[in-house]
């Protein structure tokens, strides 16, 4: 079995601790958070520990605190020449502690502690300093995923900023959708159908294919009505900008 | 039988008579368009006209030309008195022509030739002006789908500015993130999982609750980072004013 310590307790940390129970390949032996309290809940079956310096051995250090944080714990780390890898999107291998072996083990995809996720579709970035490491972490995301991918840090960068784009934001258009249907007494639930087809969408057509719309038939009348029945200045803006480039780029060159 | 004229053939027409035709309560019995050359398919199952002033007797005619079209096709109706509904979100029922008795037959969904859509999922809004009217939509609503809705003109102003912003400008901002992919040779589809985990999401969480990402971690590093890689303009103005909707307006209040 591959011994697995995770540093950070998280929403990825505790998607990951999910997944790896449930691997024949791994097995997590410890788990790290600065307040122990948070962990009760994993006492009865992992040692766990809020004390750095009291890491035990293992074959792979997974550090999944917050992305500012990630240089500072992996210098706090008082051992030299073992794995260590963290799961952000958007910070560098090299910004790891270069006195342990440095890698990568980014999942892809948007973890809330309230809502389980089905490991074996969600997309493992790896990307690690030599060969032998990088088969390692290949083997550790295969026994959790089936979907693995050799990502190096600027190609990670990109597919974090396009999470950011097809996720964070797109949940931000689900809100105010949410909003406006709030304040007309309309169930948010009737959109449901939409938000669902929307995204299977794009499975089978390309976005550009996918794209319909007052915008993309640059329907003037709609638009203006659009934006005269809105009364929320920041939803306005958001139209707006959306509007005119689905108009400048939402078709095909 | 129940029988329909449809006036019109684009997107919505087109998956409407698909879904007509498998409904055991009504029956098409005639097309309108005004070029008839794009209803050569149709011509050996459905009677296909060009003339307007040639429309055949029918319970139901339902007008799903373009919003701007609709007030002049629906003067062009030489009869009176009879059932004339729109499909229209946006466009008001009494910008019919009330020679004739209004209503609407709205189907919130996101049609594509090239995709087909399961039409029993899809919410159907009805409006009309009487009882008899409106009994008669919901009939024929509900003999294709298992989602209809009594929505009035105000109301469905409102599903439809939401339905932009889930669909449309969701679509749009997938339509970014393949952009970026392709930029940095990274395949569109390792963001499929996390494109349909958002929209699955929202099914059980409310947005609020769903809402992950540096925008809503007020992670400036992060989001400053973001804004460096990305050197388009377009894609860096959306990324700004969305990021801080989300900072201001994403959380409970």
């Amino acid at each position: 079995m591959i011994r697995i310590v995770i540093v950070g307790f998280g929403n990825v940390a505790y998607h990951l601790i999910s997944a790896f129970a449930k691997s024949d390949a791994v097995t997590v032996i410890q788990v790290y958070a600065r307040n122990k309290a948070n962990l009760n809940h994993l006492q009865d079956h992992y040692d766990v520990t809020n004390e750095i310096d009291k890491l035990v051995d293992a074959d792979l250090y997974i550090i999944t605190v917050s992305d500012n944080a990630i240089t500072e714990v992996s210098l706090q780390l008082n051992f030299k020449s073992k794995l260590v890898v963290h799961t952000s999107g958007t910070v560098s291998m090299n910004d790891l502690n270069s006195n342990n072996r440095r890698g990568v083990f980014y999942p892809l995809q948007t973890f809330s502690k309230l809502k389980e996720v089905n490991f074996s579709t969600v997309p493992i970035c790896i990307e690690a300093e030599n060969t032998k490491d990088h088969k390692l972490l290949e083997a550790i995301a295969k026994s959790i995923s089936n979907q693995v991918f050799e990502i190096n840090s600027t190609q990670r960068k990109a597919v974090h900023v396009s999470a950011v784009f097809v996720c964070n934001f797109v949940n931000h258009l689900y809100k105010i959708g949410n909003d406006i249907c709030n304040e007309n007494n309309i169930p948010f639930d009737i959109l449901n159908p939409l938000i669902t087809e929307t995204a299977h969408k794009v499975l089978t057509l390309s976005p550009i294919e996918a794209q319909t719309g007052p915008a993309i038939r640059n329907d003037s009348t709609t638009i203006n009505e659009h934006l005269n029945f809105l009364t929320n200045q920041n939803q306005k803006e958001i139209y707006k900008i959306l509007t005119k480039s689905i108009i400048d780029h939402g078709k095909k060159l």
